[in-house]
């Protein structure tokens, strides 16, 4: 709609109802006027062509009720790092969200999500061990709220490594691959040497002694010696979920 | 050849030449048999089907010249963090071989390289700093050797933001962006923000005080605010353009 | 009236009622005789020309009550990492002080604060996030309660870069910069990038990952490559408001 | 069984029943077909010839104790950092279990644990303080479920240093000695320099100031003057009662 | 010019010379339009006001001197962390161009840099140490040409507090204080407790042992305990200039 | 005792009892002997002359309290880090015991402490803020439990230079310093600057962002300018009072 | 001889030469006695019952020759981290010394070094990449002065596991494994899950960027999933091999 | 000399020859006049009472010989870090100049040292390794200089403890003890366990792997469990001494 403001103040210049300075002024600030909600990033959804995303972290539940509801009039919106407390509040106003607790994300859907047709074009999200789950669970409710189809594969970590070949089939299927794994971190170098597909890592924090918070592993990511690895932030579910979705596309 | 020997081997067990428990012997030990070579990774290239790839670090010249002359037979070779010496060495051994100094990499194409007729899915360089620029040229010659169309655009950090979006368009029309930076690391973070494509993030070196040969970059990046943005190691160029192939195809 | 005594000395002496060698020890030892009560630092808005400012944490409710009940008689007073307990204590004591919840900090104007006729000279307050608010307003309070105009633009952080230049006019107009940001802490760069003001950036800890709790902003801000940007200590609002109340004079 | 799949198969071959063509396929699949519960890892105890550890950190109770149940059908179980609330669910399921409150372990003995008849041969666990005895007895009770005779000597760190030596015979006849030490980390320097035995050095995050919850003791033990000295991770007593178990063996 | 183009576009518009549409669509590309070599920032000084400033480091000495040829055009030049190499490259093409070895900077006056009459207002530029002084030259030499009187005060530290006392009165002219130090880093904290002005702190990798390289020094400076002291990045002399000047103006 | 079973040995073989292969073996192990309850300490106060110390952080009530019964049978006891329920053990078994509550130790005094004669033979122990009071009062009780005089001087940091000053007649009169500081931690590097005597330097956990729970102070200290400063780990009042009244010997 | 001199003083006071009290006093100094030239460790030989180790860089190559000398008059001698120019002044004392260049290590045998007859209980020692070869020749040395069988299987990283994979029987066979990596780091929990051996893991400095120096590798291997897995020093070769003989024996 | 001056100015102040109001002001700026060459520290030697001391490293040499002249006038004069192109500048000024090679000290003595009658309360400087002696003879000659007896113990490390027990007397004999150990910096520990004399540990540089330049045993040190311990900057020798002094005085 910036557009047609602006087409008609051409138009207005043109049939000389508006003088050519202040046009010229009125044009200036335009890409910079307020558009009062702005900050709330409707506008994102336009620029960047994707639904509404709100960390709920460090908001309180109030707060997060009062976004998503704003938001939802016309976008789908999902919450990551969403406490159940925060979910009361969203389903209040809004009866249809859906809360996924292993992940912890709020999922509301304006208009239907429809996964395409095809699924073999799909994200493959695998962890090391059980309590990187949360994490996977993260990335999977991202992708699928970005319209992928995902699967996954858990607790197939390097210690064992027969786990993860008796599932090389699955791998050598997938698409894109994300990677959760805490501890040594030592999945993704191993994945990414088996596949030729883009592999995205996530360290996790799990993990006791010289892991330090997630330090460990996301060391060795960077460190991966396949190529065809990139990293993400610790505990990052959520950004993999969204780069693998980007790269599915 | 590998499903060669298998296949003879079980077309021996069907006309009895070969017993069933000596067969059974053979087979458990096939995936692991000693290819001889093996090691120099002509088997990779079947499995993950790519051209060859060798680190030079810490290698002398005459290792990389021997290393180069032996894949050159089957595949196109590329040589990352070369020196000149090392280039002398391979270039006696292969007359056309080619040196990129400012990146530092040897390619030698023993069939030649075919870029896609379209050139619009292509990749795009971006580095905040001119002291950047090496890191950035080993990314778009692996890019380029692995087939793919790529574009730059050097010195548009975030301290003179408009040098940015002077140049938005090259951005919007890029496929995959690969943005390289030290000192702060802001710009793919920028970047992220502005673009709906995969972003890959390259801390650098470069830089002073509390930059920390690359640390600080390389938080201020994996710490990005806009989704979307992926990481790779310090000064890994190469990992880059390998990673942006990978998303491009 | 430490002049005042060494008046008398003098006069003293010329009156011949002390003698040179007496009155030799007591001037070497005047600078450093006891003041009392010194430690609570009257003699320090002497010496600095400022209110008392109580830094609350660690304190008792009642001993931060104390303080202001003894500052407060010739001073205004501001406490920070204030908790509404200290704030109970405060206002037991002194009717008139006011608590601000989301910056926590306690004002006590002994004399009102009277704000200069010229609202034009006056200090931006920014924060990339929503969660960055807290910090921001201990610097708001802080440089208000020093007699500053004081004006605030929040969550416009790099990854949605248009929420920024939507507001360009309002950093144009700014006398003084502060810029509170956590997460990549890219922020600073871009707004010193953009203007010819100093710029005060603020890393805070809030993030997750390898934010490192506000070590990653931190390490952007000082590689910041924008210049006029300097940086305060992570979450601290209060030095923030200070320094820039300072340049703001 | 795997195996007798594979030699049904190639029977089938020699007598005509499959053809040569569908075989091949089967046995590139065989080596990566789904066994099932094989994440469960019973696969393992073939594989490495030991019975069954769950490090219990970060699952729920009952997951604990629904693990415990299945492995238990065939094996000895260890449970690693092992709450009471654990604990129950493990003994509602296995009545014989047993816990071990200080190094916080669950014990079922599928099949009685026989310890050689020779004494001799047996392991040291070494603690400089009292409060790393909980890394310890984890240590002991890893070396013991695993067959090996256990004996200890808590609380003679160097800070007096003859308690050490008033025990040096004790040293001088182990087979292996596990040295678990907070604080400095000085202890396996020592003991590494009396003996001609492998020590196993554990640092502990006990301590405070720099001891930075274990990384001056790991440290200091990697830094180990005297040879013959290997090192676990921060509070990792599992791993070297596990290792020490190897090398006893 | 920008504003000449986008004002004879609407005028052209007004007289129906261009559509509506095609107005439409160049407008929206205006600011995005190509500058030719704004990357070598012109535009810059336009933009920020003042002179351009050329980070030498890294750079080959052919490059120094092409950069400051073409920039010494329309404006007075700097350049910072040069070596006498540099320098001749420059001299040869700018043969008023004057070299600074201590503080190891190029400043070409393209037109007379002049002083303000009034010298009350000046920055003081403090050390610790005389090995600081080097970085204490960029801060000086960066402000003077930035157009601010300096005056300086080296070797200062609190090691002998007493020198700093004897100078008290120069700290109380000054408008602005510099502070650079290495090793303990303690004088900000000293000097921000005495005066009431900004004062900028500057960590030196000067020192040994624990001062890591500056890394000692700039957490001491982080964490000054006197209210009014920001942070530079270690050995930012120029840093420290630019904003001291951007304060005294 | 150890030495009358030497001289009762000798005897016997003088006295033909023992032979001499019997004694030789005897003798080689002698210093080995285990004491049965050495590992308590006794043996450690006749050793080093000093009072029994007891570390109560990590143990229970109950065992603190049973410690310091038996330790309190021959000696005087000092119990560090302890907490009001640990008194409240020792209490029982011991009416005399006292607890200090600010810096959380107990004392018994088996034999009444005596303070020498002559008071101008003191330690000083000084704050820079009030925060750090109780790491001060451990070392104040831990150095009067050792038989020192000792004084004090609370929050007189260094932002306030002026209230170290107004007490420097107490800073000349000490034997040994000790001083306590957090944040900047720059106190110990003024006063060592001051004075000829021996400080002790101790960084304390207090503080925030940068100050990284004592490193900050840490290293500042360690990096002190002024000659004669020594330093303690983070928050060890126990370990600088102990230090201090060997030096104060 | 210790004890011959012992035995003497016995027999001396029982034949009454000797007083109970000179005894006395003797035999309580005579673990201490200055043996003159202890510190060359001729008594470690004695006490630890293997050949001496000279560790030798930072010393002069003369002070290396020298050592060699006199160590040699009654030890097998092993030299690490030599030099060539040591290994001349060595020579030119011992003609029958070794230089072994890419483990840098000097061996002298004084008596002929004789490995066991039977081969199979052999170490094995692993590098995941090529630059990682000197630490591991380093550890062969060790090994093989020590007395062991050696055997070695080079670049054979994760990121082409299937290299790992055609290896297996050799790491099935081994008795001891020794893995040496740096990057990732990720080999040794492959290994370690793959065997039921001891893994001695080592990191080594090779790589770049956020491998820094080898704590990328170091962290990888401390949180090695893969129980059976210790860690020695960065690059520490020679410790890895000294600590594999004495588990092997 | 300053007092001199106040005397005088009391005494015209009496004889009515300088008015009050005219004394008042100019006594208030008498401690903060300017002594002309006061940075060079004349004035230290006065306020701390020892020699001068001159840190020479990041001085060229001909500053080094420039400030021993002048030094030397009225003083003795040590100068630490020190080349011997410094000691030549130096000697050329001051013949009788003297270098230490090894601890790289200049001294001169303008006054002769004369070292107390009583050699029995000396200072003992022990080390861990011969590599730890420059640091070792750094802090001898310190202590010498400032009129102490010194003695020394080398190599005697924790990895042979009996070479430590071997020397005990010597331990026992000293009045104060320095001890300076790199690799694990445990030998402090060990010391401060088997004495009641103040330790003064020195952590050095020396080492590879995860001794991180001297953190290693920094930390070590910092969390030595034995009380009596106190630390000085990485290879601090310097320091040490001069702490040391300050003790044994």
């Amino acid at each position: 709609m910036q557009k047609e403001k602006l087409r008609q103040l051409l138009t207005d210049i043109r049939e000389g109802k508006v003088k050519v300075e202040n046009a010229l002024e009125k044009i200036q600030n335009l890409p910079f006027e307020d558009l009062g909600f702005a900050n709330l990033d409707h506008h994102r959804s336009l620029r960047k062509g994707h639904p509404e995303i709100v960390f709920c972290e460090n908001k309180t539940p109030e707060q997060v009720g009062e976004i998503f509801k704003r938001l939802s009039e016309y976008n789908n919106v999902l919450g990551t790092r969403a406490s159940t407390e925060m979910y009361e509040q969203v389903l209040e106003r809004l009866p249809g969200a859906v809360y996924h607790p292993v992940g912890r994300t709020i999922t509301y859907e304006n208009e239907k999500i429809v996964l395409p047709a095809d699924e073999s074009k799909h994200i493959l999200v695998i962890t090391a061990g059980t309590t990187d789950i949360p994490v996977a669970e993260e990335a999977i409710e991202t992708a699928r709220f970005m319209g992928n189809h995902v699967r996954s594969l858990f607790d197939v970590g390097v210690a064992g490594i027969h786990r993860l070949f008796n599932n090389k089939h699955h791998i050598d299927n997938a698409n894109v691959i994300i990677v959760v794994a805490g501890m040594d971190g030592a999945l993704p170098s191993v994945v990414g040497g088996l596949v030729d597909k883009p592999v995205i890592a996530v360290p996790t924090s799990v993990g006791y002694g010289a892991s330090f918070n997630g330090i460990g592993p996301l060391l060795t990511m960077l460190n991966a010696c396949a190529p065809g690895v990139c990293v993400m932030n610790i505990d990052n579910g959520f950004g993999a979920g969204y780069f693998a979705s980007m790269v599915n596309k």
